[in-house]
């Protein structure tokens, strides 16, 4: 394996077990993250920490960002202490956070005016699996940058799928998963729910349909918090999954496409926001029961 | 194996499958069909083919139903030449068809006055599933007649599901199982219709999620459709499904749950059969497609 | 005016409304109600009252039935004691409650069968609209039936609509008019809660839209209820409008036409029934105050 | 009446006929118009025609602006030869067009840093009813330029209605009332559409209701097209209110209010706009008709 010079920027619960694990890797690793004490434990690992975006990717080969939206994404590459104001020429940045495809469209646009590439690369996965090292990753841009980020996309997951030279594509693909996501939440929700009012366990029914028909580690998992109504521990926060479904909706707009299903689970995740809830973003699935008047 | 004389009653393609894996069991079968070619296949193989529901029934320990609705069901268990005009004292009812839960309910009474017992059992996979002997199956009814039917049962599938003493919880079970698909078909139809508006190929989103986060048969067998907008051969028409939705729309009306997924794919499949489409009916994605102009 | 021996069987607030009006226009009216103290106003006025819907019909040319559901109007038609028991040959019967077209349809045979008529007229109005003799009235049947039972309704409203021979036509008017109604209650609720989030006063625009755009009686009377979030006195309850809703939705899938506002008014009722709300049916407007967060 | 120097940019339908009641009022009358042609008939009623906004506005006491959409307002405001560029301090500007708030909220600021006024005025009502002055108009801004407004608004139709001292306020009334009248049209297109397939005839059912509960100039002018589903002539294309449900949909999400109505009306203006319909907006109660296979 060849060591890389990498910078990783943003280390929340996704972003801190991605840099750890290129750091195991055997990479040479700068960190930053604006809660400084985040960093932490990579530093213990043998990670740098620097104080300002433009100070981690200063001699990077790749810099990694995974930051909560897309103003966050636009602030740490064009501001006065951002990534494109230190970066070296000929770098990749590896933009994994799930934002507007445009968003990655037009600073890959300023990357490549500046003489490094932006590649689209979100990952699919929880906190937990992102440490275990399965994610699956989606790439899309620019070819010989593309093919150059696959080398150290290896690291995080178990396949690195190509989606071509529009740097928009990935992002759509993000979307598109988590929009999927929300559609099997809200299904396994009225599901549960009629069962329930009919008479049956929640339990068990969630108990058979994911050892049969739905037996996938995401029917799983978001299924079991339906079941149980208790949606805890929180993986994402409800209000940064409805960005994401209202940046899908945007899309959708734009593309001229009705989406039903796109409408009601961003609704009910409004509801979630409007209510102040402090759980899961699954756990809109309350807005089904509360609606059944459990 | 103790060997069992069984009747089957419905000789879809469904039917047709199962009828033949208890045969090769070593069952002893009493066939009946309405269209009686359709049994030719299992008289070859060993079958006994009867000319009424009563005729086949008159000997049996077990008799099977597999027909198209609550209508077909009550006519072959109620009419003068009907199931409980015959069956010896003792003998279960297993009550495969997707019907109404009170429709089970009901019979189920009848078959108690009778000295009888009716088991409902639905099954889960399309007919290549249960060609191969892998279908998914729930049963619910009476304790010591589903005991009996599960011994039966087991050569037919991958593990029987227990839902307990009231027989109408076994059907909800199926109904939500066919609204869960339609939730999967739905999503899929919207993501793909979006994904191709923005650039993508239907295709290459298709494999990517059935090959990820969405890694199942079932994903991947409509999705296959959905994602070539070619939805041959005709598992099951669009009115057959839209019964299915209506019947838990039904439910959802009787025990107070608002179903907002399932107003819309029941929609979607009316729209299939108000235009007369010949698709199987995961072809209501072209609800999608539709209404995104293309 | 010709003097008419007419029976009025069903004295809620509608029904009590419409026989005092027939009373006063001259005719002999016998009542029957199935809480006998209801009738109590009217025999103060001159009305017979009659133990039973056989003894009320028993010399009647007229019969108005104003009752609360298919179920009730079956009965008062069917029943040992019923209308069809005494009715003279020749008379007509006014079916004015809100039911499905097909109950008109059967009812109507078994009137043709009888040597009786009955003609669907349901009213357009609220209790006090009733009281003032202005009501809308629809009705459809057989010609001559209609013809006749047109001298007497014109004294219970502002003009009798006709909808011609088919019996059920009428129902399909009336329950087209409930779901109109609900879709305006729907639209207030989301336009005054967007405005009230948004810095306005909900009474505000509730004033200046029913003194523009629409102005009317409708608008005016549920907008009031909707803009103060107060919803008394109860003029319908949530669950009598929501089997209304029912009905049509009953009826769509019947004819096959997606209705996607009437699943949304409907389910919106059902949440309301849910929760055991003591409100008007208006009422359901909270579930956008509630979807918000309010 | 005091004869005032005006300024009217943007003369489509709507702006023309306004502008043509305010020169007939007596007030000296400025006219600009992207395509110049469409100011032919005001000149010739003795308009003076400006070359560019900023020709048009130099010496106004009052400009009225009635655009397209935000850009082409936030244009004719900023651009080099826009409003801002050359209007006298203490002017006020009437924004006419349907945009969303905060754009009038932000040209607001400008204004005030400029020396002007901005007052938000929508106007409700169509061509036919602006060329009779029978308009009915909203007011929202500083209170003085509000008070002045008035006084000319006065001429365009039959009352102003103060929404206060948020400019952007008005625009949330103007977006509720377009939001509202498409509810009204998607209730009429669903209940002719079952009553059609009910074996009613449509034209019946909206003479019914438009001369009943729904007896206004908004149901029936609407209503009309629907009946006879025919869409002509436009008076506004789909796309233009598309936008509009666009924009209260964007408020809807930044004020976290669920608007389940409002999502189906902008998704069936999202079909008609992808298949290239050339009807009035209306014409998208032609989803419900293709939705029943009609």
């Amino acid at each position: 394996m060849t060591q890389h010079t990498i910078a990783f920027l943003g280390l929340g619960s996704m972003g801190l077990a991605m840099a750890t694990n290129l750091l195991k890797a055997g990479h040479r690793l700068t960190v930053y993250n604006r809660t400084a004490s985040k960093a932490e434990p990579l530093r213990q690992l043998g990670a740098t920490v620097a104080p300002t975006p433009a100070e981690a990717v200063k001699d990077a080969e790749f810099v990694f960002t995974m930051v909560t939206d897309d103003a966050a994404l636009q602030e740490i590459c064009r501001g006065p202490e951002g990534i494109l104001s230190a970066l070296p020429q000929g770098a990749v940045h590896a933009s994994c956070s799930t934002v507007a495809p445009d968003t990655n469209r037009r600073l890959a646009e300023e990357h490549a005016r500046h003489g490094s590439s932006l590649v689209t690369a979100p990952v699919f996965g929880k906190p937990d699996v992102a440490a275990a090292g399965k994610l699956w990753l989606a790439v899309a841009g620019e070819a010989s940058a593309r093919e150059k980020l696959k080398l150290v996309l290896e690291h995080l997951g178990q396949g690195v799928h190509d989606f071509g030279d529009d740097v928009g594509a990935a992002s759509i693909v993000k979307l598109c998963g988590n929009f999927m996501l929300g559609a099997a939440i809200e299904a396994m929700a009225e599901a549960f729910t009629l069962a329930q009012k009919s008479g049956l366990e929640r339990q068990q029914v969630y108990e058979f349909f994911t050892s049969t028909l739905f037996n996938t580690p995401i029917y799983k998992s978001y299924g079991k918090l339906i079941a149980e109504r208790h949606y805890q521990p929180v993986g994402a926060p409800p209000a940064i999954i409805r960005k994401d479904l209202r940046l899908i909706l945007d899309e959708s707009r734009a593309r001229v496409v009705p989406m039903p299903f796109a409408n009601i689970i961003h609704d009910h995740l409004s509801t979630s926001v409007a209510k102040g809830e402090q759980n899961d973003w699954a756990g809109f699935a309350e807005r089904v029961t509360e609606g059944a008047g459990l």
